[in-house]
C-alpha cells in the first residue's frame, strides 16, 4: 500500500482535520463530530440540502457543501455509511425554516440511516424530502436499483441553483429529480484501490485488464478484457448511454468526463475529445463540459462518463449558477 | 501501461483538441498549430504573461491560462520544451501593448527557447522580460540552478493580479521576482510515471520504497528509502523549507499542498493536516491554504509541499484577486 498517511484507523479523521485547518472560513463541524460537516455561511430561509456517504471519494460527498451547492454532509468510514444520528445532527444545525432535501448516492446502508435520520427530524417538526442518485447504467438493468456515481454533480448542482434561488421544497426536489431523470453515466476501471486499513487491493486486475462498469467502491463491472483505446471506451460508453437514454439530433447535453483518482487529467482530456468526436458526428450539443476529478475511488486509475440532458433553459441557468465550496468554485 | 489513449503519437495532439472542445470559450490556438495556446479573451493594454513547457504536468502550465492569470503557453512535447517559433507565435498574438513576461520554469531546452523568442520578439520591437521559477530546495543546494515545480503557481498568481490590476511590465515582473523570492517547494514521490511513447517507468521504486526530492520528470531525489509516514514527512520538508527560508513566528505564509497525479485528494488533506500541526506549532499563521493538483507529472504518486512567505499586503491582494481558467477558478 503506497499512501502518505500516518496510522490506517485514523485517515478519516485525519483527512477532516485537515479540510477545517485549510477551509475553515467555508466549513464547520457540530456536536464535537468532525464527521458532522456543514457549511459556515448558513442562509436563513433556504431550503437545506444535505447528502453524505462513504470517505474515499472526494471531492464526493463533502466537496459539493458550499455557497450554490450543499449546506451539509454527513461523512461514513471508508466506503461506509453515515449514521442516521451524524446525519440528523447536520439537518439540526443547517435546516434554515424551509425543510430538508436528502440527496445522495442509491447505496443500502446510506438509505437506511437517512431514512432513519428523516423520522427523526419529523420528530422535531423538520420537514424533510429524500432523492437518490442511481446514474451508473451498467450497474443495473432496472434503473431504480441503479448505484449513484459522478452524476449526482448534476443533481447537486441543479438542485443547490435552485434552492439558492428561493424555490420551496418541493421545487428543490423537483430540480434534483429533472437532472436525475436526464443523467447517465458509465465508468470503467484500470486498476484498483487500496481501504487503508484493509491494506491490499479488494479485487486484481492484470497487467494489460481492464473493468468496464466496475463500481466506485470495487463492485464486479461487466466484462473484464484486454485495456481498450480511449476512441472505443468512448464508442462503447456512449452506446450503452445513449442506448439507456436517447439524445436526439440537435439536443445539447453537459458532459462530465470524470477521473476516478489516478488517471491523469491528460488521459481524461483525450477522453473528452474521443467523447466530443462521436457526439458532434450525431449532432449532439455539448452546453458545457466538465473534465477533472468529481467523483473518485482513492488511487482507483479509471475514468466515467456521464451525460446529462438539458431539458429546458431553466436547467441551463442552474448548470451556469456560480459556486463556490472548499472543492469546486464555478464563476 | 495503463492508460486511456490511442496512438502514444498522439498523446499530446489529442489532450489538446480535447482542451479546445471542452473550453473554447475561453481558448485557443494560432498559427493552425494546437501548440500555439492563447486565451480567447485578450486585454488590449496589459502586460502579457506567457509561460510554457513539456507536456504532462496539468493544470501546468497551459491550465493557467485565463483571466486575472496568464495569456499565453507554448506547448511540449511530453517532458520536452516548445520551440522557440512556438513561444514566438503566441507573444505576436497575446502582446497587447505593453510587452510580455516570460514566466516558465527553470529548465535549460525551455530557456534556450525562451531566449530565442525573446530575441525574435526584440526584432520586432515587442518588449520583452523573463523570469523562471526554481522552488525545488533539494533540486540543488544553489537557489538560482534549482527546478521550477508547484511553487511557479504562487509567480503566476501574484504576477497575474498585478498584470490584470494593469501593472507596467516591470511591475509585473517585480510581483514575480517578489512571488519566486518567497516560495520554497519540497516534492517526494512514491511512484513513477510512464512517458507514453517510451511505454514504461523511467526509474523504479520498490513496494514500500519512495524517493524524497524527486523532480517532476523522474529526476533523481536525494534519497529513496522506506515509505514514511504523512507526518514525518512533513516534518522532513518542513525543516527543509525553513531551513532555506526561515519563517518568523507571527509570519504569514499561503500553503500549497500538490498532488503529483496519482495520490488521493483524501492523502493531500492527511498531509495538509501534518504540515498544519508543526506551522502552528512554530506560530507560523497560515493566510490561505491551496491542495489539489497544481503540477503533476501524469500518474506519479507523490506530492509536494509549497510555503509562500507573505511579504506586505499587497502580496496578499494579488492571491485574494479572482481567477477563471479552464482548470483553476478562484471566486
Amino acid at each position: 500500500m503506497k499512501k502518505i498517511i500516518n496510522a490506517p484507523e485514523n485517515y478519516v479523521d485525519e483527512m477532516l482535520q485537515g479540510i477545517y485547518a485549510a477551509h475553515g472560513d467555508q466549513v464547520k463541524y457540530v456536536n464535537d463530530d468532525l464527521r458532522c460537516y456543514c457549511t459556515a455561511n448558513k442562509k436563513d430561509g433556504k431550503v437545506a440540502i444535505i447528502t453524505g456517504g462513504g470517505t474515499g471519494h472526494l471531492p464526493l460527498f463533502l466537496g459539493y457543501v458550499g455557497d450554490g451547492m450543499l449546506d451539509g454532509c454527513g461523512v461514513g468510514g471508508v466506503f461506509q455509511s453515515p449514521s442516521a444520528e451524524q446525519i440528523y445532527n447536520v439537518s439540526k444545525e443547517v435546516e434554515a425554516g424551509a425543510g430538508i432535501l436528502y440527496l445522495y448516492g442509491n447505496y443500502t446502508g446510506d438509505i437506511m440511516n437517512f431514512d432513519m435520520a428523516a423520522e427523526m427530524c419529523e420528530m422535531d417538526d423538520i420537514e424533510t424530502r429524500s432523492i437518490v442518485g442511481a446514474d451508473d447504467v451498467n450497474s443495473n438493468a432496472n434503473p431504480d436499483t441503479r448505484r449513484g456515481v459522478a452524476g449526482i454533480f448534476f443533481m447537486y448542482k441543479c438542485a443547490g441553483a435552485k434552492a439558492a434561488q428561493g424555490g420551496t421544497l418541493d421545487e428543490v426536489l423537483a430540480a434534483a429529480q429533472k437532472a436525475k431523470d436526464n443523467t447517465r453515466t458509465v465508468g470503467f476501471a484500470l486498476t484498483p484501490c487500496v481501504i487503508p486499513e484493509v491494506g491490499h487491493p479488494n479485487f486484481t486486475l492484470g497487467e494489460n485488464e481492464m473493468a468496464m462498469g466496475m463500481g466506485i467502491h470495487g463492485e464486479p463491472g461487466i466484462w473484464n478484457g484486454p485495456i481498450k483505446t480511449a476512441d472505443e471506451l468512448a464508442e462503447e460508453s456512449l452506446n450503452t448511454l445513449l442506448g439507456d437514454m436517447p439524445v436526439a439530433e440537435g439536443e445539447e447535453v453537459c458532459l462530465l468526463i470524470n477521473g476516478l483518482g489516478a488517471t491523469s487529467v491528460e488521459e481524461l482530456y483525450i477522453l473528452c475529445n474521443s467523447v466530443r468526436k462521436i457526439l458532434d458526428g450525431k449532432g449532439i450539443k455539448v452546453y458545457r463540459t466538465f473534465v477533472g476529478e468529481y467523483a473518485t475511488s482513492m488511487e482507483m486509475a479509471g475514468a466515467s462518463i456521464s451525460i446529462c440532458r438539458m431539458a429546458d433553459d431553466e436547467m441551463k441557468a442552474q448548470i451556469d449558477m456560480p459556486v463556490k465550496t472548499p472543492f469546486y468554485t464555478q464563476a
